[in-house]
């Protein structure tokens, strides 16, 4: 490891062999020396779920100077945690999770393991940044995400983050030069409408697939949705304060609180 | 069912026949018809996971009038959505989930899939309340909890809770006469401090538990943990917009953005 160079730490949710994965690899090893520690298997809608019930195993997949690589059984925040408290046994520069396939703008923020793995690095005042390629598909086009990769990782890395704030990156999958730059943006409303799809096994039995289908919100022009629809890049600051600030001196007024004398 | 009174659907993270969910159940059931969907088995760590690689399935555990029991394999949002979409075919008019063996109160928010639960419902439109004791063993002694259920549930029905707002209370593990009362509190800062349990199996390959222990951040007056630790039922009304909006301004003057021209 080059102690000149900052450390940077890489997971994702999709699994350690994803292409997203991959490219964010590629690029993190441009600014430091790189540690990664990803699922061994897709982790999709694992959310900001940790293994307490099995134990959690590493295997080292490849390693180079300034580089080492593994994968684990465990979830994207369980990565997290291994990376820093086992492999590097102290706190990276940087956390970097992703390239997501598929979007994690507006309410996929919530279910998501890509910024599970971020905010849990963020819990822990580690500057982090989930970012996501809005194409589900393994044979995602990755070719035009560099230059926004690199100019938001060089961003946090030359100006930090307030401590409790990571960043949701959004990208849109179309080619580069229809991208029109990069936007700081605000969480969209929207929500998923589930169709379990319902079937009979062999044995009679009934079992559903849970399917749905997102629905959007209004789409301010200041929201990630928008910057998204118009083909920018989304950059929202995400906090794990859930407090909802704005109705605190309300329900105190409605008389929900009581103190015995 | 009794179409006079409201449908309550009542789920949680530590598995059906948890003590925690027995009590609410019998609570919910004091105020309308009914329905529980919870899972099998315990789900502890889950957050906001959702179940998309396997096919889930209910079982009917109980029935009575104005009331039925599923038990499900999947998680605690997913427990919501099977509840709203398969079991009911519509929106409860409450969604009450627990009561937890634990706190969830400070950043444990994040990782609870019982507030995960009540979040879902709140994404879906429903009022909803997570509900935590104090007291993570099986045996906890629910005796004292009953009023101030009680008293938050009726205030929920009664009031309502703004759109993507829910509630995350948590009850102190003391007898009912040193309880002080309930307030309104914002979240506390806090963050787990990991430690891996390193140990080495049979086959001589390395394995690891994931434990740690909970540092308190500077709990204000105004928080939850000042509350629990000074004898109050703790109530923090939560959201799902995880936008840092006190940064927005800041990070766009910092030049992160960019257009193309």
């Amino acid at each position: 490891m080059d102690n000149l160079k900052p450390t940077i730490l890489v997971t994702n949710d999709d699994g350690i062999f994803a292409p997203g994965i991959r490219k964010l690899m590629s690029i993190a090893r441009q600014f430091g020396n790189v540690v990664v520690v990803a699922p061994d298997t897709a982790m999709s809608g694992m959310s900001h779920a940790i293994t307490v019930k099995d134990p959690l195993r590493l295997r080292k997949i490849d390693e180079a100077e300034g580089f080492v690589e593994y994968s684990c059984n465990g979830t994207p925040v369980d990565s997290v945690k291994l990376g820093e408290k086992v492999v590097l046994k102290g706190k990276p520069d940087l956390v970097v999770s992703g390239i997501n396939h598929g979007s994690n703008a507006s309410v996929n923020v919530v279910y998501s393991g890509t910024m599970a793995a971020a905010i849990e690095a963020c819990i822990d005042r580690i500057p982090s940044i989930g970012f996501s390629l809005l194409d589900y598909s393994h044979h995602a086009d990755f070719s035009h995400v560099d230059e926004f990769v690199k100019s938001i990782i060089g961003d946090v890395l030359n100006n930090g983050l307030p401590s409790g704030v990571c960043l949701n990156v959004n990208i849109p999958a179309v080619h580069a030069s229809e991208i029109k730059g990069i936007k700081v943006c605000k969480q969209a409303p929207g929500r998923w409408v589930e169709a379990f799809d319902e079937r009979i096994d062999p044995y009679h039995r009934d079992y559903y697939w849970l399917t749905g289908v997102f629905e959007d919100g209004k789409a301010d022009e200041d929201s990630d949705l928008w910057a998204l629809a118009n083909n920018f890049v989304s950059v929202v600051p995400i906090q794990f304060d859930l407090t909802a600030h704005q109705f605190l001196g309300e329900l105190k007024n409605r008389g929900i609180e009581s103190e015995k004398s």
